[in-house]
């Protein structure tokens, strides 16, 4: 199986950016996986928000195959544990699914059409974080339900 | 008012402390603001984590005035949204308290001594992640508390 995060907006070249990459190292420990930057829409002045989450859809949906399980990072999704999480992330494995593809909006959040696609969502919290953030926040959960499905010290730590 | 984050482990001298530190800056051009590092209370082979715990919390009631609120980062705590977060943070600062203390607690979580004295909770996920993780978390959701509160638009990026 093959793990991927889809992120619309700027790749960060701080230590936002280190902080990522240290996470994608340490999970490609146990895991194909790779995080696709969807470049922003550039927003004039008369663009509305509207507009540039309908053409940051049209890149996501490029992005997508069929067969793909897709999973909505959004305030709307349900909540996990860590445990739980990783209990999910173990259950697509076994499933035989090819790839699972998480998603993190754009600044405006996600298109109707996206919603009307992919009805899997999950919420990292209630709080609301910085898209930096979100990418961080998420790719150490995915690197720790790694470490419980493998029976990996680091969650203990 | 003055808003002091106590933290149990070690500073961490990489791009978690980098990260942490650049919104202890911004912190800073709101109100006064430092975080406290207790260091790890040593674990000897034959240490329990029982043992552990008192010991951090007799280092944690040294720092702490009877006057202080404190609020104590704990997954069993209330969840808030950045929203709410921002409202309970004003609310302290209109209530003419002079310091607010917010505690992460060490890898075994707090000791009942703790939980006994200090009954206010709060939990930023569902989720748990590392001790660096949270202290970064915290200081992006106080200082997103105080951009709301003073109508600056971080909030809205």
């Amino acid at each position: 199986m093959e793990i991927q995060l889809l992120c619309v907006g700027k790749t960060d070249r701080s230590f936002w950016h280190d902080a990522v990459e240290e996470y994608e190292k340490r999970l490609r420990y146990f895991i194909k996986f790779s995080i696709i930057y969807i470049t922003d829409v550039k927003s004039y002045k008369k663009t509305t928000s509207r507009k540039i989450k309908e053409d940051e859809a049209k890149l996501i949906f490029q992005k997508i195959k069929s067969e793909d399980v897709v999973i909505l990072l959004d305030e709307k999704g349900k909540s996990f544990s860590s445990l739980d999480f990783s209990k999910e992330v173990e259950h697509y494995m076994v499933s035989g699914n090819k790839k699972i593809v998480f998603i993190i909006g754009g600044a405006f959040g996600f298109d109707d059409t996206i919603y009307e696609k992919f009805s899997k969502k999950m919420c990292l919290s209630t709080m609301t974080f910085s898209h930096q953030m979100v990418r961080l926040f998420f790719c150490e959960q995915l690197y720790r339900a790694f470490t419980i499905i493998n029976n990996h010290p680091y969650h203990n730590n």
